[in-house]
C-alpha cells in the first residue's frame, strides 16, 4: 500500500560521454563567486581538475577553492568551508568528487549563511534550514551514494564519535549534477565495488521496509538486477561503458527519493554502518557490507515473506521449499555476489576490535518504520555476530 | 547502451487520498487570476469542482472558467482558450481532469503569450516556444496519459484530419499535480482500462525502441508488471486503493522522460493510434489497444530477442523453445490479458471502414529510432490486420 506522500526532485542530469561540456550552459545561471570544492587531489590527477577549472575560467567566474574533502566530511572542516564561503561571497557551490564531495557541499550550502551552529541545528536537532540556501552544483566522479540527485549530507563529528546524516528538501538539491560514467573509469577497484554495495543497500533499506507491494518493490528489484549485472561487468573490465554508465544511472535511481515514495524507512544497516564510520573511518560501503549479512539474517523473521521475494525476483531462488528456505538460499545468493566483489564481509577487517562493540552500539541511532524497532541487546548482537 | 541525454522534471506531485488539500500551499506562490480548465462536467457531479472551487476561493483567487475540454482537443478551443486567458490575464492554469484536460493546459499555456499560430508553430513545424509560458497545475482525475508530469500535449485539427503530440520541455511541465488514487473511483470501466492500456503502451513503445541492454529495461519491466497485476484487482474493484494507487503512480512513471533516457523512441503505436484518433475520435487508449497487436506482430522479426525477454520477464512465460516460439507466448499471454480488461481489439468496432484506411496511413506519422522504420505499404498492411 502506498501512503501519502510529496515527490519533488528538480535536479537537473547531463548524463553521458562529454556530459561536462553542459556545465557551460548552466554556470551563467549563477553569479560570478564560484567555490569549487573537491577532495585529495585525484581530480589533479586524472585531468578532471584542469577541465573543470579551464570551463570555470572561460566562463569569466572567480573561483575560491575548498580542496581536501576527506572521505567522512567532518564538522571542521564544515566550519572551515563556511568561513571560505563567507570570504568569496560564493553564489555557487561546484563539488568535483564523489558522495563524500557531493555531501559536503550540500552541507556548506545550508552552513554558510546560517547563524546558528549547523551541527546542533542539522543533525544533533534536526531541524529544517531557515537561512538562504547557496546552490550546489555537482560534477559526479564516483558512484554509490546518490549524493548526486537528492538532498542528503552526512557529516561525522569526530570528537563526539558520531556520524548523522540529514535529508534536506528539494531546496537543497543540486540544481544540476553532471555525470560521466568514464570520470568514473579510474576509481580504484575497491572503491568502485564499496560504491556498487552502497547503492545496492540502499534499495535494499528502501525495500525491506514499511508497507509492502507496491510499484516500488518492483522498481527496486529492477534496480537491484541491473547492478547485479553490471557489477560483473564493470569487475571484469572497468572501462566497460555499458557496465559503467548502467551502474552509475541505477545509482542516482537508488536515492533520489522515488522508491521511497510512500514507505516508511528505517535506514538501520547505514546507522549500523555510520556508527561503525564514525569509530574507524572506514569506508562507507564496506561498512555496510560488513554488517548487513548479519543484519538481514535478524531481521528475516519479521518479513520473510518479502525475503522470499527477494531471492526469486533479484536472484532467480528456485520458489519451491518454505519461506525461510527460499529466503536463505537469496541470501546465500547474495552473500556469494558481495563476496565475488571482494567487499568487506566483517568488522574485523576494518579495524574493528571486541571492546569498541559497546561504543559502536551507543552511537546507533535506531529507527523505526523497518520490519523490526532494533533494541541495544539486538544491535549488539548484529555487530557481535558481524565481527 | 546508454546514449546521452539530459534529464530534468521538476513537477512537484502531490499523491494519496486528500491530497488536493496541498493545493491550498500552492496557490500562494502565483497570482490572483487563475483560469480553471475541465472537461465535459464529471467533475461537477462528482465534487471535485465543488472542492477545488472552494480552495480556489479561500485563497482569494479570482477564477475563470474554461469548461468543455473535449477528449481530443482541438485547435478551435485552443484559440477560444486563448482568447479567454488573455481577457482574464490567467497567471495560473489550473487543469482538473484527465490527460486531455492536461495537456490541453499545457498547450494553453504556450499559447496565451504567442504571437503566432500555435498549431503552426509547435505542431506542424515543431518549433519550440519563444514567449513568456503560463505556469500550469493540475488535479489528475483519470490515469493513463502521464500528462501529469511530462511536457507532452496532443492537439487534433479536425479540419486538416491531423493529430500530432508535441514534447514541450520541462518549463511547460505542470509545476503540481495533484494525484488522489480515490478520485478515479467514478471513471467508467471503459476509460478505466483504456488508460491502463494508454500507460501500458507507453512503456512498450519505449522498451521496444533504440538500443537495448540499460537499466530502463528492468525500470519498464517492472512498470509493466505492477500494471498488469494492479489491473486485475482495480477490475474486481474499481474502488480497492491499493491496485488504484499503483495503477496511478505507475502511470505517472510510464511517461515522466524516466524510462525513455539514453534511448531512441519511434512511438510508432501512438502515431498509428493518433491517426486513427482524427478520423474516429475514438478514446486515445482504445485506438492503441486496437493497432497494438498487429504492430507489435509485424516488428517482431525485427526485434525477437526483445520479444523473448519481454515474454519471460513481463508474462512469465516458460524460457524454452525458440525465440519466435517464446516471443508470440508472450503476446499471445498480452492478448489474453487485454482481453480480459475488455480493451478494443480492432479498428472495425471503433467506427474504422476499410475506405478510411488510405487516409489514415496517410495521416500517420512515420518516425525512426524503433526497430523498423514503416513504409507506406507497411502502415496500410498493419491497419489492414486490425481491421
Amino acid at each position: 500500500m502506498l501512503g501519502n506522500f510529496t515527490y519533488h526532485n528538480p535536479t537537473k542530469l547531463y548524463f553521458g560521454k562529454g556530459a561536462l561540456q553542459n556545465l557551460k550552459e548552466e554556470l551563467p545561471r549563477y553569479g560570478k563567486n564560484v567555490l569549487l570544492v573537491y577532495g585529495g587531489g585525484s581530480i589533479r590527477k586524472n585531468g578532471i581538475y584542469d577541465e573543470v577549472t579551464a570551463i570555470l575560467h572561460a566562463c569569466g567566474k572567480n573561483v575560491a577553492e575548498d580542496a581536501g574533502v576527506m572521505p567522512n566530511p567532518t564538522t571542521e572542516k564544515l566550519y572551515e568551508g563556511t568561513m571560505l564561503a563567507r570570504r568569496h561571497s560564493a553564489d555557487l557551490i561546484l563539488a568535483v568528487g564523489g558522495g563524500s564531495v557531493c555531501d559536503y557541499a550540500k552541507a556548506l550550502s545550508v552552513s554558510v549563511h546560517c547563524t546558528e551552529d549547523p551541527w546542533k541545528k542539522y543533525y544533533l536537532d534536526g531541524e529544517e534550514p531557515t537561512c538562504e540556501i547557496v546552490p550546489v552544483g555537482c560534477v559526479l566522479t564516483m558512484v554509490g551514494t546518490g549524493s548526486e540527485m537528492n538532498g542528503g549530507a552526512v557529516l561525522t563529528n569526530p570528537a563526539q564519535k558520531l556520524k548523522i546524516g540529514h535529508v534536506f528538501g528539494s531546496e537543497v538539491m543540486p540544481r544540476f549534477s553532471i555525470l560521466d560514467p568514464t570520470y568514473t573509469y579510474t576509481v580504484p577497484k575497491r572503491q568502485m565495488v564499496a560504491g556498487i554495495y552502497d547503492a545496492f543497500n540502499h534499495i535494499m533499506e528502501q525495500y525491506f521496509s514499511g508497507t509492502d507491494d507496491n510499484v516500488s518493490d518492483e522498481l527496486s528489484e529492477a534496480l537491484m538486477k541491473s547492478l547485479v549485472k553490471n557489477s560483473y561487468a564493470a569487475l571484469a573490465d572497468p572501462t566497460d561503458y555499458e557496465a559503467r554508465s548502467n551502474i552509475m544511472w541505477a545509482a542516482t535511481w537508488a536515492l533520489n527519493t522515488l522508491i521511497a515514495a510512500g514507505k516508511t524507512t528505517d535506514w538501520e544497516v547505514h546507522m549500523l554502518g555510520q556508527a561503525v564510520g564514525a569509530y574507524t573511518d572506514a569506508t562507507h560501503g564496506m561498512t555496510l557490507s560488513a554488517v548487513s549479512l548479519a543484519y538481514y539474517r535478524y531481521i528475516l523473521p519479521y518479513g520473510v515473506k518479502k525475503f522470499r521475494r527477494f531471492a526469486v525476483e533479484v536472484w532467480h531462488a528456485a520458489d519451491e521449499g518454505t519461506d525461510e528456505e527460499v529466503a536463505e538460499a537469496g541470501l546465500r545468493a547474495m552473500e556469494k555476489w558481495m563476496r565475488d566483489l571482494g567487499l568487506s564481509m566483517d568488522l574485523g577487517s576494518l579495524g574493528v576490535k571486541e571492546e569498541m562493540l559497546e561504543g559502536i552500539a551507543d552511537a546507533t541511532l535506531v529507527m523505526d518504520g523497518g520490519y523490526k524497532v532494533l533494541g541495544r541487546g539486538d544491535i549488539l548482537a548484529i555487530l557481535k555476530s558481524s565481527l
